[in-house]
């Protein structure tokens, strides 16, 4: 791992790191927020995964995390959302190849090889973070924001007892019915949709639901509203009477400006499950 | 005046409009943030002038600004930093032409017909702020980051009456003395250096000072230190014994994250200012 830059941020440190990773094959780039009570012990971890078209660098300066993390003692992470460099494959759509890694392995050509985003998050970057800052492994949580809210809750309930609470802003909350979801769980996991249920968040909330708390919430102005299908995992959580909420916050878009905006109500909620 | 976007943020609003500029003879995109309290009747306006390179936007992202200003009840106006478009001279430097207006009334072929950003701030973009939105007129204050501080100091000390109190985020404090300044300064305004002297925070503040608080964060950590001259500022307002504050902050740098983790200080600062 190389540190790439460090800024100075409400007392901690925001960091910018590159590893080479084993899941990808290709070197990957993250932020990683420290707080000012990492410089006394481990702390608790937030992941914060990102939707299409960004990088680790989108919600790092637009999504005002810092500030909160700095005050509740939270780590905050910054993946990135696909691998990149030269010999990975892409797509001319802004919604296949790079930046849109979907947070899934993808076992079809040209895709394989590299477009191993579910492992990179679950597996590979935990072993990078853990084993190079004051993090305690045994305290994560979990948000994102559009593609990484599905990316979110996808991994909170896949890997049960992995993460003590989830959360997401504005998620792709139903890709199996939504053109933001089959144009690429076709590509990546090929043509039987028996592989996809375990990347919707809607099914695995009808199926297996989350043993932690759950904070949804969702701009009733947004412009994606007909590809995101909030209403499906509302009525998902809903019926399975799970623990949490679901908002729907009046003439709110799909903007940073809707993230940051309640920003602090995610990481107390988070803050809140991690505590002890 | 023709809105571009409008996001909800903090229960106020962040809006992007452009108008056709009377100053610079081209038209000019701004941001503005308007309070909650803005739906009630006309609030206090706090002007944030940017750095280098940047246009309207970036401070809008990532500064942080509009949570404070949600609380605090202000409108933050975010204007570009030079004219732009097809027939407006430019530099290969990213210090010189466009995105580094200098917040000066260029006289110099070929700078002069559009490069009029003092003219912009001090008079055109007021006429039109105050024509179309429910902000208080007698109630302005004004700050920046880098060449926008500069700009911040240069104006409220420039315009005495106008602004009820400045803050600047690592301003360029003496461009008179400075490769951002002297370069800038020669090709806009001219060899003549008496033409300089209104331009510079720290020659300003030693000849007429402020009539109100000022405050002034420095990153300790600044790649930029040898051309910001803070030291100079710094010593000019001990001198005049000028009510406010300089302060330095070990470990920081010259990023958004330095801005950030002290834009509450400053937006409350103006607003206790303002308050009345």
């Amino acid at each position: 791992m190389r540190t790439l830059a460090e800024h100075r941020a409400f007392g901690g440190v925001q960091g910018v790191h590159a590893h080479a990773s084993t899941a990808t094959g290709v070197e990957m780039t993250f932020g990683l927020y420290l707080p000012p009570a990492a410089a006394r012990g481990p702390v608790p971890l937030v992941w914060f995964l990102s939707g299409l078209t960004c990088t680790h660098e989108n919600a790092m300066v637009k999504a005002g995390a810092q500030r909160v993390a700095a005050d509740l003692g939270l780590a905050v992470v910054f993946p990135d959302t696909s691998p990149r460099g030269e010999g990975v494959a892409d797509d001319p759509a802004y919604d296949l190849g790079k930046g849109a890694g979907f947070y899934v392995d993808a076992t079809q050509a040209p895709w394989a090889p590299h477009y191993r985003m579910w492992d990179y998050i679950a597996n590979d970057l935990p072993r990078v973070l853990f084993a190079n800052f004051p993090l305690d492994e045994g305290r994560q949580a979990i948000t994102g924001h559009s593609m990484g809210g599905h990316g979110a809750l996808t991994l909170a309930m896949g890997l049960p007892g992995r993460f003590r609470a989830v959360s997401a802003f504005a998620p792709i909350a139903h890709p199996t019915a939504s053109d933001w979801g089959r144009r690429q769980f076709a590509a990546y996991l090929g043509a039987d949709e028996d592989a996809w249920a375990d990347h919707d968040a809607t099914i695995l909330m009808r199926e297996r639901g989350f043993d932690g708390p759950v904070l949804v919430d969702q701009g009733a102005a947004d412009q994606f509203l007909d590809l995101l299908r909030p209403e499906a995992l509302a009525q998902a959580m809903a019926a399975r009477r799970q623990p949490g909420a679901f908002r729907m916050h009046r003439g709110h878009d799909h903007s940073y400006f809707f993230v940051a905006s309640f920003m602090q109500d995610h990481l107390r909620m988070l803050a809140d499950a991690l505590a002890d």
